[in-house]
């Protein structure tokens, strides 16, 4: 988790809420159920970039579908060629604002299984955490909505807004769904705002609305050589060896100092002002701080640029995966017919992921050596996201954030992305309230990742504070 | 297989066999057992380099010491902590020269298995080729001397010589065993000849003795960062990727040309002889050949050097694998903990391994990028060999394969490393024949590694003409 700096505000709000009694009472009753309902939920082993999960992601479907169902809203689940996305809403009133829930059923890969401490999709709690894939992104988060309204059908307490949820398990595979579903059915979606919770806290004390988001373009590199694999002494010195060569692309994206070395990858970004700069510095964040959450032996990247900077608000080129010839135990002299490499780049506002992934695929054919065969793909991409910091409804969220956690809170920036939040804004014009209730130490897509379930009861509770607070 | 350039020689002599009649018959009326008995080898998966492979090498050993016990040899089972060798030998009469037979029952790994047309332990024939791994490497050619000198045995001729066999099972992933053996028991070994059939012939029609061998430093380059993989969102630009630093690691050791940027790399290297350039060219080996034989799209290589020249007499620096972070189907946008490279380096003499070994370790550490830790391991070394191509055992070799194949031969060099071959050459001071009954299209190492029937009975006939050759 993010450490307080010395400077950090720790100011604890008395507690006004807004919502009823009645309604923080029955969460109060049900915190046991509501974990052993979510260990349910993250039982399911929903990986949706593999294909062979399939079944199991649609299980996780049909358990929130079932869940929202059995709340009483009207449920559609919409096949769109993918993986399912559920549909759900309470009866409309015209004269009540309307908030979306958005969240994502779907969960990462799981490999190598063998740095985990349980089983993935066998949940564990200790010590007030629940460790399972999924447990932060982003099942535990999402479902913190469905316990929220929960409480308001089981108590019989007015509702004041009218709700929907839209979720889909498509997220970590860039699906293509919740997109066309998005694009064709604005009117359905329409809302007064879009609540997404699939980020985190600043820190386990310190509670923040998230504005601005990473884009991704994320890119696969295909080296191809000999027509198979061989042996490295018969054929050694007379062929272009394609880990060589892939090696070479890989080497030729980035200069020392950790800046993209594709044309023009700088040109669009928009640099951050002075307030942001100021409210950043602020929050005291150390490359000491960095070294202990990651175990990484120093902090590295471009020049001129603070860590949180760079983390927040500039671009990177990543290596995400390489894979070519024999990478088992003991020693194969292989010459590999072939050789792949994973790179994502995270983009900021106002960079064109479609414009950054051509250039991208332009320089690698610039560079590529002779004597293999070279493909790029752009796998899939993400537009950044900037939110306006100042509107009734990041206010209500503010508002929400502080009762629900019990903390003042703060203004962040994530370098992940989430693809479909910029499509939100485009196609449903509504505002996009970026609620997170995870920590920057929950392990999302790695080994042992971790949900603290003080942090799913501080999230239900804001969301359901947040159902009073969005109708002012 | 090395196609016939026009120019190659096509001579084919008159068979005037030194071994008996009845021997050659014994050979003859029993292919098809041959065969059957290969194929029963060939089913023992006995990879050395996978531990969980154990079994199975030892039952591979045992095979081969079973049979040669059947044959009145007395045969020793030498366990020296690894997997174990086997020693065997006639009744050793000192008026007699003693050939010694050395050949290896281990195989290569089998990945990627979804490219192979058979299970690689379940041999098929087709078209009168056996196709299973091991088949060329080393299984099929090392038990044409069992099968020559049962034919012996079984008919009642009388040995001209003494047959010795040491065939051990870590060939393939570097063990000790056969070192130590042989740096301790010298006199046990002790022998006027050592026959090694573990190379090829140079090509379908013309066969060959090789008097040079590549020799080896394999490496493995271990890069590490975080101390888990990390959100590439969260902590992307915030500290140095392993998996981009080891490909500007991979990258800094070679240059475009395809030199190899190891300080002192050429320092050692003995050029080739006018004699030896000459033959090379007779040989007529071109750019079409090579792309025929390997499917890669272009020859590629150091200048001022043809492509046999280089695959026969120069060094050579190729990645073996490569493996970081996720490369299964679709995206995971991880920001990988570590990265590994497998790195082998072919040597010609006069290298030396442990000093070219050394020399690698220091390149990589010296242009190791920041923020990562780099370990350099040296997984396994063999001496290059060369051997004097004027010696009397090098003409009975000659004038056996040329009444065993009914062609003239050639004199060759072989691109890969037999490691013990150099020892052999050391402790026991005698001439190395490299009689060679593979093609260079065998697949060894690779998918589909296959063994021409007709060579491996050719095969067994040289040997057993050997057996008299030899003796004159």
């Amino acid at each position: 988790m993010r450490q307080n700096a010395p400077n950090a505000r720790k100011t604890y709000m008395k507690e006004t809420t807004m919502a009823s009694e009645k309604v923080l009472a029955h969460l109060d009753a049900h915190r046991d159920q509501h974990v052993d309902q979510l260990c349910d939920f993250l039982r399911i082993p929903s990986i949706s970039s593999q294909s062979d999960h399939d079944d199991d992601s649609r299980r996780a479907a049909a358990f929130v579908a079932d869940e929202l169902r059995e709340l009483g809203l009207e449920v559609e689940t919409i096949e769109l060629g993918g993986l399912p996305l559920v549909f759900a809403q309470t009866e409309i009133r015209p004269d009540r604002k309307t908030l979306l829930f958005y969240g994502h059923y779907d969960v990462q890969p799981v490999d190598p299984l063998d740095l985990w401490d349980n089983p993935p999709f066998e949940p564990v709690i200790k010590d007030g955490i629940v460790y399972a894939r999924g447990a932060s992104d982003d099942k535990g988060q999402v479902y913190t909505h469905i316990k929220a309204l929960e409480a308001y059908i089981r108590t019989g307490e007015e509702l004041l807004v009218n709700v929907k949820f839209i979720i889909e398990g498509e997220e970590e595979s860039g699906g293509e769904s919740i997109y066309r579903f998005t694009e064709e059915n604005p009117d359905k979606l329409a809302c007064d705002a879009i609540v997404v919770s699939d980020t985190t806290l600043y820190n386990e004390s310190i509670p923040g609305i998230c504005y601005s988001l990473k884009g991704l373009a994320y890119m696969e590199i295909r080296v191809d050589g000999p027509a198979k694999d061989l042996h490295s002494g018969s054929y050694g010195g007379t062929v272009k060896n394609p880990g060589n060569a892939l090696a070479e692309i890989v080497a030729g994206l980035m200069d020392a100092d950790g800046r993209c070395l594709v044309p023009g990858f700088y040109d669009a970004v928009l640099d951050l002002d002075d307030e942001e700069r100021a409210g950043f510095a602020e929050l005291g964040y150390t490359d000491e701080i960095l070294k202990d959450e990651t175990g990484a032996p120093a902090a590295f990247g471009e020049k001129g640029y603070t860590t949180l900077e760079r983390m927040w608000a500039r671009p990177t080129c990543d290596v995400n995966g390489l894979v070519s010839g024999y990478g088992g135990e003991g020693a194969k002299t292989v010459l590999p017919a072939k050789a792949l490499a994973k790179v994502s780049m995270r983009l900021v506002p106002n960079q064109d992921p479609d414009a950054v992934a051509k250039a991208f695929a332009d320089h690698v054919h610039a560079i590529a050596p002779a004597g293999v065969t070279v493909e790029v793909e752009n796998l899939h991409n993400a537009n950044p996201v900037l939110v306006p910091r100042k509107s009734d409804m990041m206010q209500a969220g503010m508002r929400s954030l502080e009762q629900g956690f019990g903390a003042k809170p703060v203004f962040i920036r994530e370098g992940g992305s989430i693809p479909i939040v910029g499509t939100f804004q485009e196609y449903l014009k509504s505002p996009v309230l970026l609620l997170g209730y995870g920590l920057s130490t929950d392990n999302i897509h790695s080994p042992n990742e971790k949900f603290h379930l003080d942090n799913y009861w501080r999230g239900i509770r804001t969301s359901a504070i947040l159902m009073v607070e969005a109708a002012k």
